[in-house]
Order: C-alpha cells, then structure tokens, then sequence
C-alpha cells in the first residue's frame, strides 16, 4: 500500500481534496506539520506520495508550498486536484449564532470570511489557529469558551461540530489547487495535460520575459500561469513559474523546452502531469499529426544532403 | 495631522517598515484588524492613508492585500517601503532556550524559521497567533506558559521580551514590500518611479500575454513584476499585475498604457509612485529626450499636411 | 497648371497609368529620361508633381526607382496608382504573325512574355530597346526589320500599330504599382490611407526587425509590404522598406512611428497618401475612437498629478 | 564533366562571377537566353547545375530569377557568389571620350552609371542592349557608330574594346549576389552557412509576419534577406523571402523549420548552402553543443515516463 504524506491536522482542506481521489483515499496516509516537510519527506523516499495546496489556498500559505517547490525540493508534479472551497460557521451541539463570541480560525479562512462576520457577528473576536481543523479541534474540545470554528464539514463531522451557518465565504467561487508529487517519474500523457516549469531569466532587462513568452507563441501553446517571483536572493532577481497546456511527451512542448533550456541560464522542470476537470476533445492528436508532417519533411531535406563519405563530421 | 491606517496589533513588520518613513511615523496612527479593513477605510476617508504588505510578506496573507487591491478597491499607491525581514526568538526576562516548550507565532513567520526551529527545538509545541505581535504580546502576557515568541525587534520592546536568538530565518535574505495607498491622486516623478497597473486579458487564448508584454518590449520598458491571477470567477480567467519602471509622466509609459487601454477589455492603474531603495543616475531624462525629439518629428509631419479647409474631417 | 514629371517616352505604361487619374490627365506632362531625374525634378521644384512606378513592375528597373526614393531624394508620397499590365504583340499593318523574324521590347517585358513568344515564335531574335514605348516606335518607324514589338495598347495607338497578339504576358494578374510624389506636403487622411517609411536598423543581429515589427502587431497596424535592402554599403547593412495601413494623422500611426523614431538610428518617413483600390467600410472611425478613449483616460490619470507648485518640470 | 548553364552573351557579369570558382571555370559552360531558361534546364537536368543572379544586379531584372526561383521551378541552390561590381566606359582602340556621341548598354547598367554619364557624356544618345556583354559585342563590332559600351573588363577583353573610363559607376560599393542552383541535393555543412527559405501567409493579417520572425528571434536565427512579394495572384496576397545564418542540418535551424511548417499554410524550401564570403569564427559548434545538451535532458524527462506496457499510445 502506498504511502502519502500531507499537511496535518486530520479535517483540513488538503485532506478533503485528497480523499476525493479513490487511489489516495485507499493508501496510508501520513501527517506531517508543514508544507516543507510533506516535500522533503517525498523527495527523501519517506513516502511514496505528497498532497500539497499550490494555488489561491485558504489552506496556509501556499507561497511556502510553491517556494519549497521551486527552490528548495526536486519533486515532479504527478497530478492536479482542484476543490471547490466551501467555508461554515461550525459549532458544537445546541450552540446558536447569538451564543457566539469567539471565532477561532486559520487566518486567511477568517480573511476569506470577513464580509459576512462583519455582518453577522461584528464583535466576535478572532481567535488564531494553525488550520482550520486545528481551530475545529479546539472548538470540538472547548479549549475556547463560547467559541465558533470556520472550516470545512469534513472537520465537523471529525471534531463532532454542527454545522450554524453554510457556504459564509465572500467569494463562494474561490477554488484550490493542489498537486499530487513523487520523487521521480512522469505519468503518461492522456490528451489534456499540464506541464509546470521554472524559468530562471538571465538578466533582469526588458524583453527577457517577452522572449521567453515568444517560444510558447510561436508554437500555438496556452499559458495557465505565470508568476514572477524573486529568487531568494533579493527582491531583485527574479525567476518565472509557468503552467502550460500540453506533456513534455508531446513534440511541439518538447521542442519548446529545449529551446528554453539552450537560452535560459537554468530552467527546471516540475512535471508533466494529467489536468484537472472536465475536457472537450483532445486537439493533442491533430497538433502532433500536424508536427509528424513537418519532421518527415525536415527528414526528407536531410536526405538529400551529400554526407562526406569519412569524416564523423 | 494625518491619519494613516494599518494592520495592527502594534509591533508587526508593517508597524516596522511604517516607522522607518519619518512623515508616517509623525501621523496619527489608525490600527485596523485586516489589510481589506485598511484599504476600505481609506477608500471611504476614514483615513487619509493606508499602509499594507503586498510581496513575499510573513505578514499575513498578502494574497489578500492584493486581491482587496485588484479587484474590491479603488486606491492609489503612493509610496513603496522595502524592509529587510528579521525574525528572532523573544522570550520574558529569565527564559532560557532550553526552557522553551511552545512557539507562538503566525504561521508564516514560523515556516520561515523552519529550519532554525527544528534544529533547536525539534519538540516544541507550534501555537498560532494572528500576528507575529500578538504573538509577542501573549508571550509577554503570560498567556502561554513555557513559551516564546517568533517577531522582530520593535515587538520585544513593546511586550517586554528579550531576544534569546536572532535572525533565526531560513532565508535572511528575505525582504517584505509595504505599499503606501491613498483615495486618489499620483506623486509627482523623481526619476526612478514605478508604475502598477492590472491587464484583464480578452481571453485565454495563446500569445495574449505574449502581446500585452510586447507593449513593454517595443519601448524598453522594464518590468520588476508579474503575476497571473485567476479573476475570482473560477481558476480558468486571468488577469496579470505589472509593476513597470516609469511614471505615467512619463512619454513612453503614457504611450503603452494607452495603447493597451485600447487593446484590453479592462485595465486597471493602480499607481504610479517612487520606488524603493537607492538609485543610479536616472535614465528618466535622456527617454523623456528622444520621445520628445520624436514628438516633434510627428508633429512637423502633420504640419505638412494640407488639412481641408470647409468640412469637419 | 501643375506639371508633372514621369519617365518618358510616350506610351509607357507609366504613362499610361497616369492617364487614368484625370487631375493628371489634364495637367502639363514633363518627359524625362530616367526614374531618378523624376524624382530630382520633383524635389527641385522644377516639376509640381512626379510620377514612378514602385514595384513588380515590367517598366524599368523598379530598384533604381526604390533605391532613388529611400535613398537620394526627399520627397512625399502623394497617391498610388495601381495598373493591371497587359502586354501585346504589335506590328504595322499589314504584318502577319509568320511575317515576325525579330521581337522588340524592354528586356522585362519580354521575359514576362517568356512562354508564348517560345511557343508562337520560338525562332525570333530578340532586340533590345530602352522601354517598351521606344520598341513600338522603333518597329513604328520601321527602324527593324521584319519586326513586331511588344507593349501597351497606348503605345500602338500612339506609333500606329495593329495588335497582332494581345495579352501575351504569362501572368495576366500581374500588376503594377505607380506612385505620385511631390517635395513637400501630406495629402489628409481618407480613412484608406497607406504610410511608407524606411527602418535602417541599428546592427545587423537578431531580432532587430523583430522588435521592429513588434511595433506594429502591438497596435494591430497591418502591413502591406515589407522589403530589406541593402544600404548601398556593401551586401551586409540592411534598412527594411515598409508599407502601412493608415495615416499619419491616425494617432495608432503616430505612435508607432514615434516610438520607432525613438528605437531606430534612423527613420525615413515617405508619406501618408490615400491607398489604391476599392475599399470596404473604413475601420478609422473605430480605432480613432478607442485611441481617444484611451487618451481621456491617460489625461484624467495626470490630472490626479500633484505636480509641483515651482518649477517647470 | 559537369555542364553549367548561365544567361548569356559571354562577358557577362554573370560570367565573371562564374569564373572565380575554379570548379566552374572547368566545367562546360552552357548560354541560355533568360534566366528562366536557365533554372528550367537545370530542373529538367539538361545541365547539372544553373548559375543566375539575385539580388541587386545590374545584369538583368533579378525580380525574374527570384519569381521563377519561388513560383515556377524546384531547384536547390548550391553555393552563393558574391561579386563587386565595376562598370566602365569602353570603346574600340582610337575612340577618345569626346569622339562618344551613343552610350550602349543594358539599361539598368547606364542607369547605375547616371552620374557620370551626366556629367562627362550630357548630350550623348542612350541606346538599349540585351545585356552589357551585348553592348560591348555591338559596339566591336561596329554596330553603331560613334559608340561606346557601359560594361566589364571581362566583355572588353572578349569584343576587342579599349577601357576609356573605368569604375564609372555611382555606387563603387556595389555588390551584385548570384547563386549556383542543382535539380537536387544539399551540401553538407561548413559552419558558415545560409538557408533560404520561401513562407507563404496564411492570411494578410496583423501579426502574422511578427509571429513568422518570432520563431528566428526566439531561436536566436540571424536573418540576412528578408522581402515580401506578391504571390502572382495580384497584389494583396504576399510571400516572405528570407535567407537566415546557419543549415539544416543544424538542429536549431531544423526546429525552426518545423515549426514553420506547422504554422504555415506553404513553406518552400531553397536551400542550404556555404555562405559567400571570408568567415570568422564559427558559432555553429557551440549552438549545436547547447542544443544537443537540451536534447539530452528533454530525452532524461521522457525516460522517466511510466509509458502504457501494452498499447501503442
């Protein structure tokens, strides 16, 4: 059975996202306290797989995900999993919402929560947990007097909570990503992937960024994402993490990288992974048909070339 | 005098960098409970200023300043404060290391000591604070037994802690950006100034980035920044934050932005205001030269043209 | 009466061409001997107007035309005018096609008719002459034996010859293009309007036309042509020969030739002349109207300018 | 021996060009009348090889070369030649200047030699050749009386002329490209090659050459030649000529290629070849070192797939 390591504690948003997957669901599931540390410990072979939130998270601060990512593991991307976030006032049996004083929460959970608190509980004070599960666990144990959680109903139900009021984010379409890693290997291509990279610029001079961004125009190939971000050198230096639509197995995205890995000081990969959602047909069969043509003709030019007959040339 | 809002409690990185600006540390000083409470208040003119992190912050969720910045509130930014993060371990008077049992800190601040802190204090107790001051202030309370506190300098001091190990940081290289906003109104140019702004792409379709980007390309612009961020409606919309070297005084940014008002469904300024940090000489004269130069060439053309004399063109 | 200057002799096709404008039609015709004394009559002011074909043409060595324009003299583009070319076997009456021994004609009308005259008269000398004019007046006057010339129905009329042959060229959809040009002056803009300029670039390396042409596809500024020559210093130095839609007048136009003048060691503006042809609804109107949109949003920007009581700025 | 046909008469600057390659000097020369005729005799392999001029000439409308060149055979060039242009005024023994009263000569040679005509031969009468090799042929033989002939030394040399002015042209630094075509074949590389290649537009819209230029610029790829022309089907639909640094055996110049081929509706392929000229040098090795170091890591990523065991992807 495998093992996957993730962000304890039990009830957070990770784990919800991660148990919406019937493989991990059924493997051993490891806690870990930090983002770091589910990274190392797959890099090191600890464990077979990591479950880590990279994206517009409620879910701690996903710049240490991404920046432990980027910098400090080597670790390739296996798949993404995108969840709905639903955020609940939730409180133990026979609580009611005039009963409330305290608000226990992750920070950016509250954050997220801000209009509606403000409307309906405007003097509450806000009380800090590590998560969202550890401010339900508080709150299920009674660690806080008169106190209410806000996470998610898969930490209800853990810590035994009720559930006062559903769905109080101020954005209610705010969704989060999160990726699947492993220390090695690549998954098969499936016609709607992704492929995730860091580019290192040479010199922080106009037209670096744009240059970059040409390779992928030339070859018709969609960005999801782009984030500049300064290389812990400084605020200065700067590197970029994209996101692109097609595998590294798919010849128009090869060619691409390896002409970004001939210009860039340093270009490092993070994974050529399955997307997450709902797909209209694949265009990976037409675009590759289309790139087969083209080296057969490239192959046919080189055929007509008078080799010299000794030289290894 | 004026009033200039922040997030408080007192003592946080943001108080910090505030301080280090000798007008803001002579205003009334107006401390809010979260970084959408700053900027709304100085919207409305509750408060003439606000001040908030916007980059690489340990300072909360920055995510949220700059999503209450992109798409909730419409301020300008005056000013950029750059400041050097340094965290220690604070604890009262008498409390060695090996007596800690408990860290309390935002969660940020401790992952970015992660290192240091597994090292040290491999079996302390993490405990959340809202902010690495209340995290000070609880310590300095007595609130947490056995505990000492992850913060900077300005905390110790306000709380009665002493320092028992500093720069305790992973990365000491790491600096947080503060933004100064206000309701309305642009600094005048100094010469080395930026320019933020936001580009809402007409669709998610290959090469609009790449074109937006020409746009600074074609005039040498330089850009220090760029995200992609999905626009709240799901993760599939982007939009891009810019920040650019120059000032809308400037010919060449006045030009691009122009031209990308007519090219984009939406743009957004943000600002445009002096930069951080010390400077070579400006470049700002000799561009502003050549445009001007040009600008004469356009119009001597246009002088040669023989307008008609009756009708309205 | 203005007079105008084009490369003679009579029955040209450039003579020809300018018969179809009536305001040329009606003005003073001024025969000279070559492209570059139109072009240095124009500019000296001995002639009002000037009249040269430009490209692809079967009249004369259109390089020397080009070369003169970019090159040697200051002059504007006034109009163009675009001809179909039809060339024809001619003889005086009288002379059947099994009579024709020799063929007269300027060396590219010939080599357009390549193909019939090797089907039709495969055994028939070929006599060179300075135009296709100087072929039907040489065979008109009988200066060649046994000889039919190829050229313009004008020029048969005008040396009294019959068509034995008519269009014979082996591209019948071969067309030319004639321009009018004046010393000064820009005529105003129609809504179809076409700006010539000439780019010398600032070194011979990559990605110079590049970020030349980045210019246009930033403002969605079409091109119609697009040429490189060598600067008349050797095969290595190029300057690229540009054809635009619009106008001067046009601020998208203004803009990019502004920000190339900026870019470029050297600009060479052409003129802004209404375009050729027929056209469909103008698209001006439109991009005029979103270039001023934006141009109200750079200025309402600026007003929020605190600028500085003193000084000039 | 190999058979080589040139556009004739002998004395040509064709023919000089031809006769600095040894290899050309030896073989059995082969006049034609036209350039067309030149390439079709080589694509039919009547002869092995063709030698015609390009760019710049003086000798003939090169406009013909290029258009059958791209439209009308299929051949490959071979080698370029580039030549230094020196016109004189030449005349058989006894005739002095003043005695000059008829300039004989191909028209675009007496028209690169304007200047100097006008100001040593104002009042001398211009009469029409084929060529300047039958200029200087008329003019020894006594074909027109009174006359000297514009031309090279090779022709005076060859019609038994005397040299009465030399380097009479306008433009000393003139320098006229040719090159030697074959039915077939491509030489294999030297380091300092050329390719010339012919892309035909999908559409004549914004953008499209900026993207074709994009794929060069992101690869690096210097251009040397780049012009539209019109694609014989009037004058809106245009073609793009580029000749750009480097082989198609060289692997960035091949991905170039391809990509190229994918993007757009035609691509026709002229040809790779050594470059005329002395070299520094070469860049080739490094280039092809970088690319194969990128190939080799794209080749490790795929390495690492999990690729289906039974079916074939």
């Amino acid at each position: 059975m495998s093992r996957v390591a993730f962000l304890g504690p039990p009830g957070t948003f990770t784990e919800e996202a991660m148990l919406t997957q019937p493989d991990l669901a059924a493997a051993e599931l490891v806690e870990l306290r930090s983002m770091p540390d589910v990274l190392a410990a797959t890099q090191d072979g600890e464990v077979d797989l990591g479950f880590v939130a990279l994206e517009n998270s409620i879910e701690g601060t996903v710049n240490v995900s991404l920046d432990s990512l980027v910098f400090e593991h080597d670790v390739l991307i296996q798949r993404e999993v995108v969840l709905g976030i639903s955020l609940n006032l939730m409180a133990p049996s026979g609580v009611r919402l005039s009963d409330v004083k305290r608000v226990v929460s992750f920070g950016p959970a509250t954050a997220q929560c801000r209009g509606w608190l403000a409307h309906n509980l405007p003097s509450a004070q806000l009380v800090a947990a590590n998560s969202t599960a550890e401010a339900a666990q508080v709150v299920g144990e009674g660690g806080v007097p008169e106190a209410a959680a806000v996470g998610n109903a898969l930490a209800a139900k853990l810590y035994g909570l009720e559930i006062l009021a559903g769905d109080i984010e101020d954005h209610p379409e705010n969704s989060t990503r999160f990726v699947l890693v492993a220390a090695d290997g690549i998954p098969p291509p499936t016609g709607h992937d992704k492929t995730s990279i860091v580019c290192f610029q040479a010199a922080d001079r106009p037209g670096s960024l744009h240059a970059i961004l040409g390779q992928f125009t030339a070859r018709d190939i969609n960005l999801t994402k782009l984030e500049s971000r300064p290389t812990k050198k400084g605020l200065g230096d700067y590197c970029f993490i994209i996101d692109l639509d097609g595998h590294v197995d798919d010849e128009p995205v090869a060619d691409c990288l390896r002409d970004l890995h001939v210009a860039l000081p340093r270009l490092k990969f993070l994974g050529s992974y399955p997307a997450a959602g709902d797909h209209g047909p694949t265009r990976r069969r037409d675009a590759e048909q289309a790139w087969r043509t083209a080296d057969d003709w490239i192959a046919s030019l080189r055929r007509k070339m008078d080799r010299p007959k000794m030289d290894g040339d």
